[in-house]
């Protein structure tokens, strides 16, 4: 398949921050040609660029994506009555059935709003897997291991369906397994040792939640007498390949021994807020230190929209208004987050995260033709200040168009809408 | 003029927060019929409602609409930096052109976003006031007074020009006059003084920026011996009619003189946030005293946005992280504030901010089919949560469409955007 972008603004992101007015051509899954001057080749698709912008696709570092069926539903609540009140319950009712409806409903948002690659953490993965697939997002699907039985599986059936999970997956072009130990809280040190040994085995990367709230910190503190990232780091997950999600209540020393172990941060400020968990995980401070750092949303119960652009502009002024120094976290940092530093954590920084020829072809289209986004001084700026995710209108992932136009190629609106709304009544009646 | 929205779900936010599944019928300005029986009346424009939501238009009580120009100009920087080296540069060439060319901009935007009625502040007021009018939003309009010369009149003049401007617009169906003295540290107290003499004459509203930032508040103390709130009160400008935009800084102490003397406040997270002034206005301390609150975006060139979706979610979760609850600010409240409380900050609660029989009807209609909107489990979770501005598909301004399922009725798109776009890069060149 091949794709001809014609008479675009293109942000290259590549060392020197070029800026490229002019064509990009697509074969196959990889970017062929970035030219200044006009190409005259023939393709498959041929899209007019002209007051649109090209950027890479956003990587969602963190999110748990059946949970778009909980937008809305529990909000404004402590984060204690918001899982025993209402989440926990309407997830034991979680079957193949919502699981796939979820998946749709939550890949539909994230297509729609420019998420090419995603990190998921839940239950029924393999079920995420094969609808990603289908689908044709970019998902590196977390297993998610937990002290106790899942929706899915007994606990003590966990590990070993884990392993299979990787094996079945490990290789694919679109999907890549992640073994997912839900938190040092919830999982005990065995099942986080087994969980690392898989990851080890099979060398793919391990998600876990880590140091999200102050509560989470003292009860790891109570039980085992150290903070969290001691206690991953003595059972041996602070390690390259671990990716932590949130840490907003990391001391320096504890950014020190991540730097040194070669972790990576998903940085989810929207739903550390809404939850208000602390939104404050020390960002300037893991990117002076070199930890890279991506950006998530988190699940849609906790946010309530995938929205990678609203994660970009909450990132970018929650910690100004925090350091009362507007000049942290600038635009085109908080863009880097998106693209980049998400690629790193996913350690694909080599294939994605920015555009360039040899690149893997994963792209979005932004209309800038808007009331809010005119006038155009500068396109980083607008990025992540004012662009919103229904600003995307073409969306490419591994070189084919997902979504085309504001037309979607490899899901159908209507009926994932129809379905979401139906199961999402059942889920809570 | 006439007309009937069928078939949809209408926060009618009165006393028992019923939310009617019916018809609303509109005649010349007023919301004549709310039925949950279909009702079966000719009208000039019949709407379908279906999987709409129907709510009373947002209020944003602090902008500098022509500032819509300076969109994405300069970012993270020093507010110093910002006003000497960007925003003054700028704003000294402005004129006649540019200034209708920014209000048209910026009238676009929140007539797209679901903005019904606006508070301003800006010099040529003039202008904005006729644009505002033609164009047919309701536009509560400061004239801005300050120390010193502004790009339209000399220092001296100002005083004069603004009782004219008052005279002028005052009465009109639309457009209401205020008198804008810019802030209590770029002003001195006789023109604060001779300000609200005009405002008490006329009987118009005052608007003035208050405590906005730390620094304002030392700079104010340094002056005159005490912080700023208590300065207005002893120039007589802390009274019933007298709208504080930001109130970052201040105190308990100051609430309750707040409360005492009337006056209400404009609450502008986004841009408190971006430029990093402090976005912690004691909101729920102010709501605790019973203070009336507003929402506001404040200008483009500090937003980067017009949209008030967006300022409700900043709204909700800077005080939730602040806080650390998340049952601060719940999204009810948060609705209220940018509707009901705006209205109150503006002295129109009787007639708007809310829909009923017998209101004015100015209202906005929300599409709901959209990925990121779906499930609905809770409209009012979805308003401060999940909606953004362009989710809203007809706008209704005083009984008239002005945006009618995403078609402009009173302004031209096309041009409004191309001119804005050429005469923005002639301001800045």
């Amino acid at each position: 398949m091949s794709i001809l972008i014609k008479n675009s603004t293109i942000l290259t992101k590549n060392n020197s921050r070029q800026r490229l007015h002019g064509d990009l051509y697509i074969e196959d899954h990889q970017i062929v040609e970035l030219s200044k001057k006009p190409l005259t080749i023939e393709a498959d698709y041929k899209i007019d660029g002209t007051e649109k912008l090209v950027l890479p696709g956003l990587l969602n570092t963190h999110t748990h994506i059946p949970m778009t069926l909980f937008r809305g539903y529990a909000d404004d609540m402590l984060l204690k009555d918001w899982l025993t009140q209402r989440i926990w319950p309407a997830e034991a009712k979680l079957d193949k059935k919502f699981i796939q409806c979820g998946t749709e409903l939550g890949l539909l948002e994230m297509i729609a709003s420019g998420t090419t690659s995603y990190l998921d953490m839940y239950f029924f993965e393999d079920i995420i897997a094969k609808v990603s697939e289908k689908v044709g997002i970019r998902g590196f699907l977390g297993f998610a291991l937990i002290g106790f039985d899942t929706p899915e599986y007994k606990a003590a059936e966990l590990i070993p369906q884990c392993e299979q999970f990787v094996k079945r997956w490990k290789g694919n072009s679109l999907i890549s397994p992640v073994v997912a130990p839900h938190s040092a809280y919830s999982c005990n040190p065995e099942t986080l040792q087994k969980s690392l040994e898989v990851a080890m085995k099979y060398d793919v990367p391990l998600h876990t939640h880590c140091s999200e709230t102050r509560d989470e910190v003292y009860d790891i503190e109570k039980r085992y007498g150290v903070r969290p990232v001691e206690h991953l780091k003595k059972i041996g997950l602070l390690r390259k390949g671990t990716i932590l999600a949130h840490c907003g209540w990391i001391t320096k020393n504890e950014i020190l021994e991540m730097k040194n172990a070669g972790v990576v941060v998903s940085h989810c400020p929207v739903s550390n807020m809404k939850i208000a968990s602390g939104g404050y995980a020390p960002i300037p401070e893991l990117l002076d230190a070199y930890v890279p750092v991506g950006l998530g949303t988190d699940g849609a119960a906790s946010n309530n929209t995938l929205d990678m652009f609203e994660t970009m502009k909450f990132c970018a002024l929650i910690h100004k208004n925090h350091r009362w120094d507007p000049t942290v976290l600038p635009a085109q940092t908080v863009v880097d987050l998106a693209t980049k530093g998400g690629a790193t954590c996913l350690g694909i920084q080599h294939t994605l995260g920015s555009l360039d020829e040899g690149k893997t072809a994963d792209l979005i289209i932004i209309d800038l033709k808007k009331p809010h986004l005119t006038p155009l001084h500068d396109p980083i700026s607008h990025l992540v200040y004012a662009v919103r995710g229904t600003d995307v209108c073409t969306t490419i992932i591994n070189g084919k168009p997902v979504m085309l136009n504001l037309d979607f190629l490899t899901i159908d609106y209507e009926k994932t809408i129809e379905q979401a709304q139906r199961y999402a009544q059942e889920l809570i009646s």
